[in-house]
């Protein structure tokens, strides 16, 4: 994985996306510059989880943006995704890395400094920051890191970091500014009117910031 | 698979144990007989899920007894456990079959003579039958096939069957008698006051059947 393609990182929510389709919001998202997305559904079935996969991965494939699945690591090798995400309470790391394979992106949620102690002991490809902010997407979060506690983190992590919670176009700069490697967002381009337009607005905004440090 | 496998199928539901451990729970009804065990957890975190996995595997190895997981393959995987159980809103059989080999047992529930009639295509190693009666324990379930439908069904299936959905000491009997392979049971073993007498009873009115049958 390319630190890079963590820039702008889309985590998806269908129940955000006014109504469209996830694909075309993603769709509209990869047009407008989002470098990874990640298909989030905590409470779709199986079938319809493998589904929007299956619908995801062209669009993604043809846009160069990699396709990570969360949690599941059985629609990851059904669809033969990029990767995976996980969070503190899904499968263990090494046990995902044994599945996947040495090949296949890895990143996992970290919440607090000892989980961040834990993942610098691991080979992951990426960690995420969660939450920067508080968030109304996820209602389990922990205590948000706040931008202080985001420098440290990004300072402590050997591993590329993306921060993630609550984050918008008028925040994502100050993000950018104390040293990760991009944001990951959900609402802000889910629902956005035009998810393009915002994917577009939030990447100026982060590559400008990225420009300054 | 051996058909007789199927005979007493305990269900588990964890919400269902009257505050004993699954393990628990588990552990009593295989000593009371019980020929396979399905770990079902609907709102488990992965994590979770795959502790009680790794916890029930020992138990059912030394019994003898096939584990199978409920719809997470990537669950089955990782415990190597015998088999999944899926349902029709779940993984795709094939895909499944593609995932986890020839080897595994791969049971499919049919909920209407169409999906039984697909599963007849498939070399699916059993097909649950569900529900035969309503049931406390699932409430999303469809139209019960009752006992002239599982009868039909037991006929025209090419697969082993296990019926399931609201069965009882009082009820089993009637279903073996109709043709069925075994039973699966949930709250009939989960909630007893002693999962291992409720097993044996319940195996002892099965047996019992199977052999005027």
């Amino acid at each position: 994985m390319k630190r890079e393609e963590l820039r702008l990182y889309l985590v998806t929510d269908s129940d955000l996306c006014l109504g469209r389709s996830l694909e075309e919001v993603v769709c509209e998202a990869v047009k407008g510059g989002v470098t990874m997305v990640q298909l989030r559904e905590k409470s779709a079935s199986t079938r319809t989880f493998v589904e929007l996969a299956q619908r995801l991965k062209p669009v993604c494939k043809a846009a160069g943006v990699p396709l990570i699945i969360n949690d599941r690591l059985d629609v990851a090798l059904v669809v033969d995704a990029d990767g995976v995400h996980i969070g503190q309470s899904d499968m263990p790391y090494e046990v995902a890395r044994r599945i996947l394979g040495p090949d296949k992106i890895i990143g996992l949620s970290v919440e607090n400094f000892d989980d961040l102690e834990r993942a610098n002991a691991l080979d992951v490809d990426y960690v995420g920051i969660s939450p920067v902010y508080g968030t109304p997407t996820k209602t389990d979060t922990a205590e948000p890191f706040g931008l202080e506690g985001l420098r440290r983190a990004v300072e402590l992590s050997i591993h590329p970091t993306v921060a993630i919670g609550g984050m918008n176009a008028s925040t994502v700069g100050d993000v950018v500014a104390v040293g990760t490697d991009g944001v990951a967002v959900v609402s802000a381009i889910c629902s956005a009117p035009s998810p393009r337009t915002a994917s577009q607005e939030l990447l100026g905004v982060i590559n400008e910031h990225l420009c300054e440090r």
